[in-house]
């Protein structure tokens, strides 16, 4: 074990490298470097594979692999086996060949992307596109799956997930959705979203943002607060976890709706334990609970009247142009506005959702062979006219608009659904464990959530598979049934 | 030939790697990252030894030295198969037992060493000094040597330099520049160095010393300027070099003087040829040649009067307090003044070098086993006293100033001293070349030095080894009289 557990701390130091690699690239890196960057990259991935594909050359792992078996080893010893051996026949099953093609065709593919949304023109994507999801099918196969290949694909990312039961989760969650959006559009006043628009010096917005992650327990001793074009969190260790944000100077809450989010991901990374850094015991578990956090904390903790009755007063006292002028009540009204648009991104918390089935319904088909690549734009036109009720202009607007699919990265998309679902019904788990939540966030006092999500979800690591973790933390297995709640109650006065 | 061109490049990934994990640490780095990225350090450390030990295991490269013995290969790939020989050779002379030894004794010494100094207490220093000195003659006996075992040390830096004429070169260096300083002494009027003090906002020095960097031709798109406590430059590749420099809100050039220093060795890194990556042909050739590169610009050219014709100007508009006060004249004479002081960074031009003469023979002599690691402050002081002519009062101002004996690096501090005397003796062979090159100089065509050095110097990589380089470019082998020469040339005026 001791043996097992050390090659998985080299494994995953190799990752670790390749994130820094990826950092520097996305934050710092001066633009020339980019090529040397590349192959770095390259380099240091393939040393990760290598590593991986070779773990059990002794047979250690096979070995404990019986004992998990013949029940001899139990517990932590044995998610620690079980889980290693299946990343292990992941990797295993896929040729090198393979991988590299793969790597290629993405590499290139993302170039020619930019091109064609520069462009506006799907034409001139739809070859490679179609050779992706050629790669993506023989992946599934290669893999290995029992009803859908889209099973193979969503299992990297949310494992032990089945198509199946995202469809049915997102088909209810569809239901849902649609009419009630209508609804709020039928009743709905006109929410005039540009009174929190303003003037605020960047070096006042990073001190504002910087307040708010730590607030929320981020430990700048543990990580850093950088900034990027698009926001993301990247992990080294526990000990050296690290967010960007982004800033328009006419517009806080831009920022500060990045920062919630990316603090949220990042608390789950500080809240590994680093004594299993390496194993899956130290790891996140999966894609989907990893944005539940994030979403918890931009969403229901973040958009909520307790957090902003703390928060509202010292945004004020910093800013105080505009929002002397904007009552607490008018500004959640405002950051809760619900309006559909064309861009993912850009989304609202009803109309996301609906951005996420659109791509989640196209992919699954496209991986299932049951559509073909060259109709996507009117497939997607027409979905976005169904869902949203609006009509997209253009590509470049529409089925053009993300980069995943130009990266290969089919199974990814349902994975933002989830975590709002799985944020929902933690929260609701939450509520029903801390009766006076609400009162203790209003207070400022964010370490009793984040507490419970640390001892709940982020110490666990992979101890659980998702839908199990889900289970044990909320009684229940993943179900849309909080998110609808949820909405229904922070939309129930408008609708009303 | 391409199959081992393939593999360096490999090599050079990894070492380009490690060098964005330190330069990381140096610059950015949360503080409780520190112990996950030694381990990440020492994992791409371990991998980089592996391969380049690994390189001939196909034979390959065995094969290319016969074709090189044989004169069937010539020129620049001989110089290939040559090098890679020797750094493979000598890597493969030290088992991994003996190298991981060092590297746990260098980094447990660094850290007793950062507690003596603090303490002030030689003697907590020495058990680990002891040990470093026993590890290095062994390193030195397992490479094999001539004549002293410090020529096995001094060649990891300075290829093919020996003991014996560093010796000589400095000796005569000694012999010029003890009576030279108590000249200096006697005769030299009060400078007050103080009128150039001043307050100089951070944001604007910062601008400043960029302009300064990209005068001198430095490409911020194939590199970085940041801040660290220490300046220092680092490259994974020519396509980003980075350097660092560091600010004192009163003392404006005590960054100037870092930021010459720093591009003038990124000129160097960026100069190398893209092409030959990896390659020795795409590789500095020496840590001297290195050093004389940024001395060069930071001694001979930016302590010059042709440069200050050109910048004092710029400077004064920059900051006309408190430039407009001082005249040119005065300026040169204050960045130029010279005072035996007690801490080697701080030095002067004339006195620099007597700091570096102190340790290269203590060094030498505990590598060659003459003196005993515990008589070193003794040593260290009575030298001080006899060279600079001034007391030590504690070991934290004498023999525990420097951390490169913590890490191991014995045979680096000459380097120092013949970048200086390289730098004399180059840029005395530029005059010659390019005879109105001060008038380029004072009307800011720096293009015209960088481009020189690039042609002699950068482009040419490992192609010569360090004497025959400067043989090539000068005319003659490296001496210390063009350093003398030049010291005597300018301060000819305070001096008669």
């Amino acid at each position: 074990m001791a043996r097992l557990k050390e090659r998985l701390s080299d494994i995953a130091q190799l990752a670790s490298v390749n994130a820094l690699l990826e950092w520097d690239q996305e934050v710092l890196m001066p633009a020339k470097g980019a090529d040397a960057r590349a192959a770095a990259i390259a380099l240091v991935s393939g040393l990760h594979h290598q590593k991986l594909i070779s773990i059990d050359d002794d047979k250690t792992l096979s070995l404990l692999r019986k004992d998990v078996e013949t029940k001899k080893l139990k517990g932590e010893g044995a998610v620690m086996v079980t889980d290693t051996w299946r990343a292990y026949e992941r990797e295993r099953k896929l040729p090198e060949a393979f991988v590299r093609e793969l790597a290629e065709t993405t590499s290139k593919a993302h170039l020619v992307w930019v091109e064609a949304r520069r462009a506006n023109e799907f034409k001139r994507f739809l070859p490679m596109l179609r050779k992706i999801v050629k790669l993506k099918r023989k992946e599934a196969e290669l893999v290995g799956f029992k009803k859908s290949p889209y099973d193979a694909l969503l299992d990297a990312f949310e494992p032990g997930l089945t198509t199946e039961e995202v469809t049915t989760m997102f088909d209810d969650l569809k239901d849902f959705l649609v009419p009630f959006l209508k609804q709020l559009q039928s009743v709905k006043g006109k929410t005039d979203t540009k009174r929190i628009l303003g003037t605020f010096p960047l070096e006042r917005q990073r001190d504002f943002n910087r307040f708010v992650a730590e607030k929320m327990g981020f430990d700048t001793a543990a990580g850093r607060i950088d900034e990027s074009v698009h926001p993301f969190t990247t992990s080294f260790h526990p000990s050296d976890a690290r967010i960007t944000t982004r800033y328009k100077a006419h517009d806080l809450m831009y920022s500060v709706g990045s920062t919630l989010h990316e603090t949220g991901h990042a608390l789950y990374e500080q809240g590994l334990r680093a004594e299993h850094f390496g194993t899956p015991l130290g790891e996140a578990v999966s894609l989907g609970v990893h944005e539940s956090q994030s979403r918890l904390w931009e969403n229901n903790i973040g958009k909520g009247a307790p957090f902003w009755k703390y928060l509202y007063p010292k945004l004020q006292a910093a800013f105080p142009e505009p929002f002397r002028q904007v009552p607490l009540k008018d500004f959640l009204r405002i950051v809760n506005n619900v309006t559909p648009s064309l861009i993912r991104t850009e989304a609202d918390e009803v109309t996301y959702n609906l951005h996420i089935l659109i791509r989640f319904e196209i992919e699954r088909e496209l991986i299932e062979g049951s559509i073909d690549p060259k109709d996507l734009p009117a497939i997607w036109n027409e979905k976005v006219k169904t869902y949203l009720g609006i009509p997209v202009p253009d590509d470049r607007l529409g089925v053009l608009q993300d980069t995943h699919w130009s990266q290969g990265l089919f199974g990814y998309f349902p994975t933002y659904t989830l975590g709002n679902l799985y944020a929902a019904q933690l929260y609701a788990a939450m509520e029903r464990a801390i009766p006076n939540l609400s009162k203790e966030i209003a207070k400022g006092a964010l370490s009793v959530p984040r507490e419970w999500l640390r001892d709940q979800i982020h110490a666990k690591g992979k101890r659980y598979a998702p839908a199990e973790l889900m289970k044990r933390v909320t009684g229940e297995y993943p179900t849309s049934r909080y998110f609808t709640e949820y909405l229904k109650a922070k939309y129930a006065a408008p609708v009303a």
